[in-house]
C-alpha cells in the first residue's frame, strides 16, 4: 500500500480525505492522517480502515521525522508558516511535498535541495493561490499558443455566502477565518497597472475604488484592489503587461458599506483599546466619535460619516447592533479590529444550513493579428454543507489531486513550485470539472479597464 | 573663563550664541561651537573672541572627549538620536548636558548614574517640547496651589508664517523641517480623553476632526490632534484628569485642504512609487486616480474628491501647480511623502524677508470650593528675520537661560530631568519676557470640551 500522510485536520482536510478514501482502493493508498488534535484527526478519518488517524506535534522532531519516514508523499494542511520543518525533513528522507500555502522566502531558499534529489514541492495549489493560477494560466497558455499578445490581466475571487443563504443586508457571511477580512488590505499600499499607469490606492480609500462584475446567473458583484497585483507580472511571465489587476469579490454594495468602519477607524489593529473588556458595542462605535454632552452617538456617527437616515448604509449598521449598550466586547486589550470581529461574528456567522459559494472572474485582454480580444472567464461553486463547504472543495480538491498525479508520476518535474505549468494544470482542471469546479469562457469584444462592468456603452 | 560647549550649528544655535555672547563678558564665559560643518560653525560665532568655532564629529571618539573634557558644561543641539554618546562622556568627565530633545530610552537610563554624580542633565528645554512644559506647569501648580483640582488640560503649538508673510491660498509655509510637516500624524491612532471617555482618531480622519482657537489680535486658529496626548498624564501629574489633549495649530482651513493629500495617499512614506525621478507632478496626481482614458486628472481628482471648481479646496490646489505637465519630481526611488514634499517646496519656501511666528494656546479646566473655572492662556512670537526666527529663538533661548541657570547653579537638582519643576520653570519664563516671549493668561466660566472655540453660546 501506499502511504499518504497528511498533516493538519484544519477546515479543508475533511474534503481532501474523502476525495482520498474514495480512490483508496483503486489506487491502494493507505492515509495517515496527523493533528495535535487526535479527536479532531479521528472525527475527519470517520472510522475508515484505509485511514489512520494519529496525534503529531510538528514541533516534536521524533514523531514527525517518524511519520514522514513512513510516507511515500507528504501533504501539510498546516499554517504557512508551519511548512518548513515538515519540508526539511521531506528532502532527509526523499518525499514529495504538497502544500496549499504561499511559498515562503524559506520554502524557495530549498529549491535547489528539492531538484538535486528529484523531488516535487507543489505549493500554492487550493483556491487561491492555486486554482488562479491554474485557470489563468491556461487561458493565457491558449492566447499565446494562437500568437496572441497579452494587454490585460484582471483577476478577482472571492469567499462568499450562497445566494439561498444570503440573508442579511450585508449579503455577506464569514465562511472562512475572520480576522482575515477584518483587516484586508491592510500593511500596505495596493499598487497595480491599468493602461500602462502605475496606480496606488491607500487602505482608506481601498473599499471606495471598486469595479463592478457580471456573472451569469449570479448577479452583479464587486472587486476591490489586493496589495499584490503586481507580483504576478513574474509569476505569470506577464513583464511587458498594460493592465494588471487583482481583487477581492463581494456582493455590491458591501465594499462602500465596509468603508464606514475603515473610516471610524474600527479595523486599526495596530493598538488597544482601554478597557475593551466592558466596553459595550456602543461605547466602542462611541470611542470613534468625538465628545458631546448631549448629542447621541447616532447622530454623531450619521453626521461623522455624512449619511441620512434613510441610507441603507444606516441600516446595514443598525442590523449589526452596533448601538446596543448591553451587549459587551468582553475580550481584554482588544484591539478595534478584535472588537469589531466579536460584533460582526455575532451576525455574520454561518448558520447550520447555510451554505457558502466562491466566485472568481478573469478577464483576459489580448492582441492577435492587429485585433484587440478579450476572454471573461468565470467560475462559481457552492458548498454541499458546512464540512463540505465550497472553500474546503476549492482548496482540498486540487490539492488531494495534484498528490495523486505526482505519486502516480503525472507530473514529475521537481523543484519547490506552484500550478502554472500545463503538466500540472491541465491534468487537475479537467479532473475538477467531475467534481462540478469549472470555468465558464465568453470572448467579447476588447473591454480594457471597464469599472462599470458593462458589456458596450 | 567658564567653557561652553556648544555641539551642532543649526537653526536654533544661532539665537543661542547670541544669548551666550551678549552674556559672555559679564559671566565670564568663553564658548566653543563645533560641528561636522566648520565653515557652518564659523558663520554662527562670527569671529566673536569669546567663541571658538571648531570642527567637530560626535562619532569620533577622541575629538569628543577632548572637547567635553575641557567644557564646563556641555549643550548639545544635535539631532535626538546623537546626544547620547555625548551624554556618556558628560557622565565619564562629570559635566552637566543640556538638550533641546525629548528624554530617549537611552537617555533616560542614565538617570541613576547621573544623580550619582550630582549632574543636571536637562532635557526637552526648546520650544514644544520646552515652552509647553513649563507655561503649563506653572499654571497646574497655581491652580493646585489654591487647592483647585484639574479637570482639563488642552495644550496647542504651532510654527506659522507671520501675518504679515502670509501670502498665499494655505495660509502656511515652511519655517521648521518640511519633512515633519507632510509625515505629521502618521505613525499610530491619535488617542486621547474627553470627559473621562477614551478617544481614538485614526490617520486618515485626523484632519477632520480639529478644534478651533481664538488668540486676541491674531484671529482664529484650528489645532489637529497629536498622537502622545495621553503621555502628559504621567509627566505632569494628571493621573485622574478628565480631559486631556494635545494638538498641532494651523490657520482655519489647512487641515481640511491638507486632508485632500491624505485622502489621495500623497503623504505616505511607505513605499516609494515607480520611476520618481521622471514623473511629472501631473502624473504624480494621476498615480493616485483611476485610470481613464478621456477624463482629465483635474475632473478625476474633484469628483474623487466631491469638490467643485469653485470651492476655495480646488484654488488651493491650482496655486500648488500640481496639474503641471512641465515640472519633474526629479528624485529617485521617492515616496509620496517626498514628492508631495518637493512640490510643496516650490511654493512654501520662505522668501527672504519673511518671518515666521509660534503660536502656544493652553486651556485649564479646574474646580476650586466647588465651582468650575477656566484659564487660557495664549502665546504668539514673531521671528525678526531669517536667522532669528521665532522658532529658532523659542528653541534657543530657553536652553541658553536654562544652562547659564545650571552653570550659576540656580539650578542643581540633580538627575535626567525636564523642566516641569518651579526651580527651573520660574526664572527661564521670567527672563524669557524680556525676550518678547510671554504668555497672556485669561480667566473665562468653564467652557469645557468646546469644538467650535466660541466664548458663550
Amino acid at each position: 500500500m501506499r502511504q499518504i500522510l497528511v498533516i493538519g485536520a484544519g477546515k479543508s482536510t475533511s474534503v481532501l480525505i474523502r476525495y482520498l478514501l474514495e480512490k483508496a482502493e483503486s489506487e491502494n493508498l493507505l492515509i495517515t492522517l496527523g493533528d495535535l488534535d487526535l479527536e479532531q484527526a479521528k472525527r475527519i478519518s470517520r472510522g475508515h480502515s484505509r485511514c489512520n488517524a494519529i496525534s503529531l506535534n510538528v514541533f516534536d522532531k521524533e514523531s514527525r521525522e517518524n511519520a514522514i519516514q513512513n510516507a511515500h508523499i507528504v501533504i501539510s494542511m498546516l499554517p504557512a508558516s508551519f511548512h518548513i520543518e515538515v519540508a526539511r525533513d521531506c528532502i532527509k528522507f526523499k518525499k514529495n511535498l504538497v502544500t496549499a500555502s504561499y511559498v515562503s522566502k524559506e520554502m524557495r531558499a530549498l529549491d535547489s535541495e528539492v531538484k538535486q534529489n528529484g523531488l516535487v514541492f507543489m505549493n500554492e495549489i487550493g483556491v487561491d493561490p492555486g486554482l488562479d493560477h491554474m485557470s489563468a494560466m491556461q487561458v493565457i497558455d491558449q492566447i499565446r499558443a494562437k500568437g496572441g499578445k497579452m494587454l490585460m490581466f484582471e483577476s478577482f475571487t472571492g469567499g462568499l455566502v450562497a445566494p439561498e443563504s444570503d440573508t442579511n443586508l450585508w449579503n455577506y457571511k464569514f465562511t472562512w477565518n475572520p480576522r482575515n477580512v477584518v483587516v484586508a488590505g491592510q500593511g500596505g499600499v495596493a499598487e497595480f497597472i491599468q493602461e500602462g499607469k502605475y496606480k496606488y490606492i491607500p487602505y482608506h480609500r481601498l473599499f471606495r475604488r471598486t469595479e463592478f462584475l457580471h456573472v451569469d446567473g449570479y448577479g452583479k458583484f464587486e472587486g476591490y484592489a489586493n496589495r499584490n497585483s503586481l507580483d504576478y507580472r513574474s509569476i505569470y511571465g506577464l513583464e511587458d503587461i498594460l493592465t494588471l489587476y487583482r481583487g477581492t469579490i463581494r456582493r455590491v454594495g458591501f465594499s462602500r458599506a465596509w468603508n464606514m468602519f475603515v473610516q471610524l477607524g474600527m479595523t486599526d489593529d495596530t493598538y488597544e483599546l482601554e478597557n475593551s473588556e466592558h466596553m459595550s458595542y456602543r461605547d466602542f462605535v462611541n470611542s470613534f466619535l468625538p465628545y458631546s454632552p448631549t448629542d447621541t452617538v447616532e447622530l454623531k456617527l450619521r453626521h461623522n460619516l455624512k449619511i441620512d437616515q434613510d441610507d441603507i448604509m444606516w441600516d446595514k449598521l443598525v442590523e449589526l447592533d452596533l448601538f446596543n449598550d448591553g451587549k459587551k466586547i468582553g475580550i481584554p486589550n482588544a484591539t478595534p479590529a478584535r472588537a469589531l470581529q466579536k460584533i460582526l461574528e455575532d451576525k455574520w456567522t454561518l448558520a447550520e444550513d447555510d451554505k457558502d459559494m466562491i466566485v472568481m472572474y478573469h478577464k483576459f485582454g489580448y492582441e492577435l493579428e492587429g485585433e484587440k480580444k478579450q476572454i471573461d472567464s468565470t467560475m462559481v461553486h457552492i458548498g454541499e454543507d458546512q464540512t463540505y463547504t465550497a472553500m474546503a472543495k476549492t482548496v482540498g480538491l486540487p490539492v488531494a489531486i495534484a498528490t495523486l498525479a505526482i505519486l502516480n508520476k503525472k507530473i514529475t518535474t521537481p523543484g519547490v513550485q506552484i500550478p502554472i505549468t500545463r503538466e500540472v494544470y491541465e491534468p487537475i482542471l479537467e479532473e475538477l470539472q467531475e467534481y462540478g469546479i469549472s470555468f465558464q469562457e465568453k470572448e467579447t469584444e476588447y473591454l480594457g479597464y471597464n469599472p462599470f462592468g458593462e458589456v458596450g456603452n
